[in-house]
Order: structure tokens, then sequence, then C-alpha cells
């Protein structure tokens, strides 16, 4: 539970709000309670034409059939979670610079997240906060290469500037999921993005 | 690091001593490090012509090529690991009871653990002490199906009576991981055993 929500009700609310990947982290959770809401969350993610991406636990992502599975600096190398998965799954890579930037798209990840980009209460261990910059160097660093995800204390006061910034999508927690209509939260999110992209084109 | 031996130079130590298998268990311990250890204990598992298991993570077992994986009763469920792993990895379940047990058995479990059989400071969390009277129950409900292997406080005082009690083999962290000399306490746990065994023969 995600404050007084179902973690596949509040995945449910998230596609329908207009969000295109929903991810499941739970890093102190066992791993048979992770795979049911895997399961379940890949169901729902199926029912919506959407993507599910489960965080560091390959073989729940794999058991899940999920669509991809997020990895961080720390967790089972990109060369080894490739093995594991083979080709059709998506591979996500955290990165905190251009070096680890370039490092995930010479090494086949997918996509790279950069963060956390402003400082945010639901990581309280992460280190201090990169700031719009990174979002520019990695940007700079891997061009069009993967898309780049922004992520850390993205909310509504921000996302147009890391949007600006070179971010092809953005991750949230807080600003979704603290929210009192989750669905309105991600759809107001999603409509800014859209808005601002029409404007510029 | 378990007390001052690194994870690799004690699991060569209980190998050396007289052990079979060594369990990798790191409940808080990232992905990337745990792989790292995995992928050298089943070196030094395989210079010793013994046996290593991964606990909980199968993606890791599979990516270090361990021999097996261990899994609890709320870690990931029998069924979807066999799925994953094969039929060539060895799949070991923990059963607090007859029930369970029998449940693994016919689900392909290739052993299952007992425990906790006493009370034990390395799981503070572990429910109330299962007493022999379990090895005994599940003893008694799979026969010589799988090896049972019984493990939690077990230590020189009790382990003759584990062992007459049903146990095929015991699992030990404490009384050899908490020694000044960890390849004596594994042989000299060893030994009893086996001078059990000649003198019941």
């Amino acid at each position: 539970m995600l404050g007084s929500v179902p973690e596949t009700e509040a995945a449910r609310l998230c596609y329908e709000g207009g969000a295109d990947v929903v991810q499941l982290r739970m890093k102190d959770t066992d791993g048979g309670e992770m795979l049911r809401l895997a399961k379940e969350m890949e169901r729902i993610a199926n029912e919506h034409n959407k993507f599910f991406i489960v965080n560091d636990r390959i073989d729940i992502a794999m058991l899940a059939h999920a669509d991809g599975v997020h990895l961080g600096q720390s967790d089972i190398p990109l060369e080894d979670a490739r093995r594991l998965v083979g080709d059709d799954m998506i591979i996500g890579i955290s990165v905190d610079n251009a070096e680890q930037a370039r490092a995930a798209v010479e090494g086949g990840a997918d996509y790279v997240a950069v963060g956390s980009v402003f400082s945010t209460p639901t990581k309280p261990d992460a280190a201090q906060a990169l700031g719009l910059g990174a979002v520019y160097e990695v940007k700079k660093a891997i061009g069009g290469a993967v898309p780049l995800v922004a992520i850390g204390g993205i909310n509504r006061g921000n996302i147009l500037d890391v949007v600006h910034a070179g971010a092809d999508g953005v991750a949230v927690v807080s600003a979704i999921m603290a929210q009192p209509d989750i669905r309105k939260a991600a759809h107001e999110l999603k409509t800014m993005i859209l808005n601002d992209r029409r404007t510029r084109l």
C-alpha cells in the first residue's frame, strides 16, 4: 500500500490518467508478495496497452512477464541482466551522470533514468540532488540514442523545466501518489507535457 | 562480512571443514554486490566439489550458476521458481510443519529445511522455535522422498538430537560463524554426525 490505495488500484489510476509506464518498486517486501502484485499489475498494464516495469528483481520481472526491469548502479549489472532476460525485455538503468549514461547505452540499455534531479521525500537516502544540469549533460551525452527519463522531486512546478532540459519522460511518485486524486494528478502532469510539446511544434 | 571474515573466505573454511553445502543469504544487500559474491562462492564450491545455494534471489542464483536456490514460504512460490530455473537446479523449501513439507515434495522441491528448531540469535524475527517434534513430524510425513535439513539454534550440544529426530543434514550459522576457528567448528560438527552414523551401523 502506498498511502491508502493498494498498488494495483494506484497503477490502474495512473494508466487511466495518462501514465505510459508504471514501475513496481518494493525494497522490503518478500518475493512472493512482490510477484503476486507484479502479475496483477502486468495484467492491468495489458488491459490499458501500457508498459509495466519491475525494479531490481529480474526473477520477478520474468515470472510476471513484465515489459521490463529497472536496475540501479548497485543492482545486478546490465550485462548479466541482459544475458538472463534476452533481447525482448526492456532494461532501464539509473544514471547519475554522462559517463554512466554512455556506458548504459553502449551496454544495451533501452532507456536511462537520471536522478534524483531534485530532492525528494520518497528517497531520503538518495544522494544530493543532481539538478537540471545533470539532465542536460546526460542528454548531450546520449542524444536520441535511447529515451531519457528524469526522476526525483518532479512536480507541477518544475516538470516543464525538466522536459526543456532534455527529458523524454518523467517518473514521479509523490506528485501523483501523495495526491487525493491519483488519476487527476497523473492526467494534469501528462497534459502539461503534451500542451508544452504542442506549443513548441 | 560475517564477523571479521569475508563471506568468500568463510565459505572456503566451511567446505574445508566438511560442510557439503554453503548458502548465501543477504537480505539487505544490493543485487550487484550479492551477485559478485555469489559468483565467487560458486567458484569456491566448484574447487571443493561441493554445493552452493543462493537464498531467495533466483535471478542471482541463475547468473552465478549456483547449484540451487533456497526459498521460504513467503518467497517466490516453488511452481514459479521451477518454471524459471528448469529441472537441473536444486530448489530447497523452508517448512514449518508436515503439511508444508508434503506440499513442497509434491511440488518438486529437492530438499526441505525445517526450522527454526531451536531459538537462535541470527533470526530474531523467526517465529517461536518449533522444537525437535517438528523434525520428527516432517520426517514422518515425507519419509525419504527428499533430504530433510534442520535449521535454527543447532550446535554441538543438540546436533545429535536433531539427527536422531530425523534430520538428514543440519544447517548452522552461529555454531560455525561465531567461532574463532570456522574450519575447526565445521569439522567438529561434521565429525560428530559421522561418528554417530558409524555407531549406529
